[in-house]
């Protein structure tokens, strides 16, 4: 492990807007060079990775025009998270963010074909987010990244990083070659929970590498259509966590979806809790019904955020999932559909879940390490 | 076509519990033995169906030990739909149904890998379902099959059957090996709105045969995850069929969800309309917002009912997804999660909305047909 200074409170805001600063769960940071990565990798995986990058031989939907936003506030500037400064220019001050966590852009590592590789790719990347990236501001926390595909080396990459004052969770994609429920991840699942990390999945590679189609149907052929799907295929990675046990079995372990939306949990709950009362001898392991566990150990990120055209029925939704304390803003930033945290929830009654979503919320999740963090 | 006698109004129900009698959209009515529909099939296919029956190679779940209700009113007896005797004693009468859509079993028919035989079963299935299953009781109304993966063949199985008066409506599966919007389908939907039956789409063998697994993570391992996994694919359609211009295309078509749930398209309609807000030059088909579509074209099947702890729940999702024109009662007998007409919907203040789904909407969306039959 590194050593780190532990942060200055640079990251104080004054006078905020809302009456309290902002906690993000996602910000995208990006290498602007293959080699900043690479240059960690074992020799004999560079050439592939500065060449190649990943290899997964992405399929394209149009989103228009490209993945990240173009208004900048310089005229023409593209908005791009490859400095911290940056980063503190065109998002922390504007929106009065105190606390970001920076995800970075590798959450397709399960899917990968060759593991080892795979595996090398996210030890590399994590030593170069930690190394490089996180010390250019003090608002910075870190995700560190994971393959699913060799959970023993998972682990160990997990220990490796568990005790570093800025690393808060573990990323691994929410794309994958089996359901994430499987026991196949549950070592993963142990080693997250012996330390307090929560697993975060990240959607939007669903279909790619070696994972299965997108859709049970193969492959759609618009964003819309694939953007959609990426709550289904949510859908069903929450049937597989809660009916493989992976709740009941870790009672402390937390997961994190991340760019899956929240609403389609409501209906999932409602079906779920039908289907364990008739075949909970399936299920011996669950002891509660699966809504009991969802809203206890299943959290969500905000991006993108629903919009039904009276706030009022996402609000009421939130309140049924335990949106009080499982949901959590993420603005995605760069990325071209960001999420405007003075913009979301508009006209919403509930300024207390409002202020738990933005802020609370992931303070709570977070705590052990953020207050090691604030009080030095 | 067979020559077919008009049904004497035997269905008539004196004085009904509800104030009304019950239109039931789904009765899997069964073959006991193969060679009842394989007398229908050419010389070569006859032998694959007595031996093999439809080879799919399915996996199965755990249902309670089988996939049929075990309650019958003689005891010890099993509820089973072979004939419309027992349908009657077992079904009609004590539910007090007075019509009701004879579905059969064979919603695989687009995943068989040979295709030409797949459409010599569908067109064998008809012949059974029509010939012999139907003139036993005069509620019985008939959803013929057609297999997906030859749509020439299937168009022509659907003029076959389109004048027949008792044929209301055409399905096919919901699985299949590339999304239903996709225009490789379109012949099938022209046809279906020509003659003005719409298509029912049921669900249930989604990641057998040649389609792909289940979801888009593969093998799930409990029939509780292979369920919720129905809505998921379900949602995957709705968005190609409505991105793929399905419904703008063809006004008039209409597009009936069996057994995929309902409650999951309210949060499905919000991201639609949101994601064509920002991406509608990508679908220039579109004229209106993807949900307003939906509301007109898209019709579901309750069976199997959603429960949340309250039923106002789900009456305000009902409400807000347009159900009191586009949901329908189905029954899915005699399978073990059976819903009993008498009991869903419980403590519901919307007696209005309950009379529309149990009997309203079912009379509007098959209206021709009816109004030609009753009038006889």
């Amino acid at each position: 492990m590194t050593n780190f200074t532990p942060a200055a409170k640079a990251n104080q805001i004054v006078n905020p807007r809302l009456g309290y600063p902002i906690f993000d769960l996602e910000v995208h940071c990006i290498h602007e060079d293959p080699h900043q990565v690479s240059q960690y990798l074992p020799l004999r995986y560079r050439k592939r990775f500065d060449q190649g990058y990943l290899g997964l031989g992405m399929f394209n939907f149009d989103q228009r025009g490209g993945g990240f936003r173009t208004d900048g506030d310089v005229p023409g500037e593209q908005v791009f998270a490859t400095t911290g400064e940056l980063v503190r220019r065109q998002l922390l001050e504007p929106y009065e963010i105190e606390w970001a966590i920076c995800t970075g852009q590798l959450y397709c590592l399960s899917i990968l074909p060759d593991v080892d590789y795979a595996t090398a790719v996210a030890s590399a990347y994590n030593d170069w987010l930690i190394n490089e990236f996180i010390p250019q501001d003090p608002s910075f926390l870190v995700a560190i990244s994971i393959s699913g595909s060799d959970p023993a080396q998972a682990v160990k990459e997990i220990e490796r990083w568990a005790d570093h004052p800025r690393v808060v969770e573990i990323m691994m994609p929410s794309a994958s070659t089996m359901p994430l429920g499987n026991r196949f991840f549950h070592p993963i699942y142990e080693a997250a929970q012996a330390c307090g990390l929560p697993i975060a999945a990240h959607t939007t590679n669903e279909g790619k590498g070696i994972s299965p189609p997108p859709t049970p149907v193969g492959y759609p052929s618009r964003y819309l259509e694939f953007h959609s799907g990426l709550a289904a295929n949510a859908m069903s990675q929450t049937a597989s966590l809660v009916s493989e046990g992976v709740f009941a079995k870790f009672p402390d372990f937390k997961f994190l979806l991340m760019e899956g939306g929240v609403s389609w949990v409501l209906p999932l709950m409602w079906q779920l809790d039908a289907d364990w009362k008739r075949l909970r001898q399936e299920m011996p392991l669950l002891k509660e019904k699966p809504s009991d566990y969802l809203k206890r150990q299943f959290f969500y990120t905000t991006q993108p955020i629903e919009e039904p055209k009276q706030t009022r029925d996402l609000i009421h939704t939130y309140e049924q999932i335990g949106g009080e304390t499982q949901i959590m803003f993420s603005s995605d930033f760069p990325h071209w559909d960001f999420d405007d945290p003075f913009k979301i929830l508009p006209g919403t009654t509930s300024a207390g879940l409002k202020k738990r979503i933005l802020r609370d919320n992931a303070r709570q999740l977070f705590g052990r390490k953020l207050r090691a963090l604030e009080g030095s």
